[in-house]
C-alpha cells in the first residue's frame, strides 16, 4: 500500500467542502489505492459544524482515510499536504462592492499563501475554488515565494463541463462526444467558452450549431449558470462545484490526454499579459498543466479573450498592494 | 459498454439525496464501467429544489449518466427501475408520539411499495433508507405482491460503520482492522452492536476491551451516533447516511465476503419472528443477501437480540392494518 498523502481542505464545513470531503476519502481523486489524511481548516465560527462532518468521516470507516486533522490555524492545517484545495473565501455581502469583496478576500489568500509556502510541501499543487478565485490565486501565488508559479492553479472545469453540457443537450449527443472545447479567462461573467476549435462526434462544433446560438445564446448561458443554479436550489452550487475540484485535481496528478480548462499563471501565452492568473485550454501529463499551444484563434475570439483579460487586469490593479 | 441500469432516488433533493446522487453518477455505486439512468423522485413542493439539483448532475457532464428523469409521480419515477433507495420519509414533526409517525410514513411506505410492485423490473433491489427504516421497509414489502421479500432491505450499514470506526478507535487500530462485527434488529436505540464474534486483528474483540466498556459504553455510543451527530452538526447525518447506502447497494450489487449488516425480511433465523424486517450480520453474493448462519451468541447477546425485536413487533403492531 501507498504512504498516505495529505490533503487540506479549507472551508471545510462549508456546502462545496462537505460534498468534498466524503469522496475525497473514499478515493475518487487520487485513486482508490492512494490512501490519504485529510487536514480540515475553517475559521473558529464553524469549528463545531466542522466537528459534526469528522465525526461523519468517522462513521463512514473509509479504508483509505488515514487520519483526519481539523483546526483553525492555517499552519496546522497546510502542514506537508501534498494537495491543497482551497474553498473557503468570504462571499459578496449586502452592500459590497467589488473591490471590498477583493479586499476582503484578499486579507484570507496572502496569509494563506504564506502559510503554504512555509508549511506545505515543497512539491504541492494548489487549486483555488473560493472566488473570486484567478485573483485569489494570483495572491496566494505571489505570497509563496519559494514555490513555483505553475504549483497554483484555479477552477474553471465546472464552466467547462457546463458548456459541454449544454453543446451536448443542443446537439442531442451525449456528454463524451464533445471533445476540445475550452473556456479562457476569468471564472466570472467574461469568461469565453470557445467552440471555434470543439468537435462533436469529430464533426467540428460550428458546422452543428448556428453562430447566433452561439454567440447569443451558448456564451451567456454557461457564462450565468452559477446565477442560474442560485434562483433553483435558493444557494449556490456545492455538488458539482465539489465535483469539478475533484476532477481538477484528479486530472493534474493523474494526467489527461483530453483537453480540459483550467486557470494557471499567464507565462505570456496567446499574448495574455504575463503573471495574471488565466483560464486556458490545457492537458495535464506527469504532475504539470500543460498549456494547448497553436490553438486557432479569430477575431471573435481574441476580442473575448481581451475583454476576461482586461476585467483580471483590474482585478489584479485594485489589489496590488497585496502581490 | 454495458446498457444503461435506473436507479431509482426518493427524496432526491433532500440532504441525504443531495450527497448521494453525485456519487452513484460517477460510479461510485455500480462500478465505473456501468452506466446509469437516475429517476429522481420528489414531493411537489421539493420539484424547485429538485430542477436545480437536476441542472448540477447536467454540470458535472458525467461520462456514465445517461439520462436524468424528474417527477413527482412515483409511476414514472419507479418505471423500469432495477435499485430503488427509498430515501424521502417523513420525519417526526413537533409533537408528532411515535405511532404517528409510523402512520404518516405507513401511507408513504404503502403507495410506494404498489408502484415499485407495478413499475419496477421484476428483479429490482430496493433499499429503504427512510426512518424508521425497518418498518417502512415492512410496509413496502407488504405491498408488493408480486415481488420477492428478499428483493427489500433497510439499511444498518450506518450503524456497523459506526460501530467499527468506534472499535478501531478505542483499540487503536485501522477500521480494516475490524472483523465480524455485527449490528442486530432496529435501526433504533434498541439496536444492538455485538462484538462477541468480532475481531482486531485476528483477535476476539472482547480480549481487546473491558465488558464493562462494551456493555456501558459501545452499545449506548452506537445508538445513539445519530443523536451526537444532530448535535455537533445542526441537521442529522446526511453524507455518512448517503456513504453507507451507497456501500449497501454495491455490496448487495457486487459482492461481499467481508460480513456486514443488514435489514432483510426475517425467516426465522436466530428464532427471529418471520416476516419482520430485523438487521443480521451478512454476506452478498451473486446478487443475494445471505444471512451469517450459526453464529455464537450468548444469553448477553441474546437478550438484546428479543429486545431490538419486540420494538419491531410494537413497530409492527401499529401499522398492521397495512399490511
Amino acid at each position: 500500500m501507498k504512504e498516505p498523502l495529505r490533503i487540506t481542505v479549507t472551508g471545510a464545513a462549508g456546502q462545496i467542502g462537505y460534498a468534498m470531503l466524503f469522496r475525497i476519502a473514499s478515493g475518487e481523486m487520487l485513486g482508490v489505492d492512494q490512501p490519504v489524511i485529510l487536514q480540515l481548516l475553517e475559521i473558529p465560527p464553524a469549528m463545531n459544524a466542522l466537528e459534526g462532518v469528522v465525526m461523519e468521516l468517522q462513521d463512514c470507516a473509509f479504508p483509505l482515510l488515514r487520519g483526519v486533522v481539523s483546526t483553525s490555524r492555517p499552519e496546522e492545517a497546510f502542514s506537508g499536504a501534498e494537495f491543497v484545495l482551497l474553498v473557503g473565501a468570504r462571499p459578496r455581502g449586502p452592500g459590497m462592492e467589488r473591490k471590498d469583496l477583493l479586499e476582503a478576500n484578499g486579507a484570507i489568500f496572502t496569509g494563506q499563501g504564506r502559510a503554504i509556502n512555509d508549511y506545505a510541501s515543497k512539491n504541492v499543487k494548489v487549486l483555488v475554488v473560493g472566488n473570486p478565485a484567478n485573483t485569489n490565486c494570483l495572491i496566494a501565488v505571489n505570497n509563496a515565494k519559494d514555490l513555483r508559479p505553475e504549483q497554483f492553479s484555479s477552477m474553471t472545469i465546472l464552466d467547462h463541463n457546463r458548456a459541454i453540457a449544454l453543446l451536448a443537450e443542443r446537439t442531442g449527443v451525449h456528454i463524451t462526444e464533445v471533445q476540445d472545447l475550452a473556456v479562457w479567462g476569468n471564472h466570472s461573467a467574461t469568461m469565453f467558452p470557445e467552440l471555434l476549435s470543439a468537435t462533436i462526434g469529430g464533426t467540428p462544433a460550428l458546422e452543428l450549431v448556428d453562430f447566433e446560438w452561439y454567440r447569443d445564446k451558448f456564451i451567456p448561458t454557461v457564462q450565468q449558470r452559477g446565477a442560474e443554479i442560485i434562483r433553483a436550489r435558493g444557494s449556490s452550487s456545492a455538488a458539482s462545484a465539489a465535483n469539478a475540484a475533484i476532477q481538477h485535481m484528479r486530472l493534474w496528478s493523474l494526467g489527461t490526454n483530453a483537453v480540459t480548462s483550467m486557470g494557471t499563471v499567464s507565462r505570456g501565452d496567446y499574448d495574455i499579459t504575463e503573471g495574471i492568473v488565466y483560464s486556458y485550454p490545457v492537458t495535464c501529463s506527469a504532475g504539470k498543466i500543460e498549456i494547448v499551444k497553436r490553438r486557432t484563434l479569430d477575431e471573435f475570439c481574441i476580442d473575448r479573450l481581451r475583454l476576461t483579460e482586461n476585467e483580471l487586469l483590474e482585478e489584479r490593479d485594485a489589489i496590488k498592494h497585496l502581490l
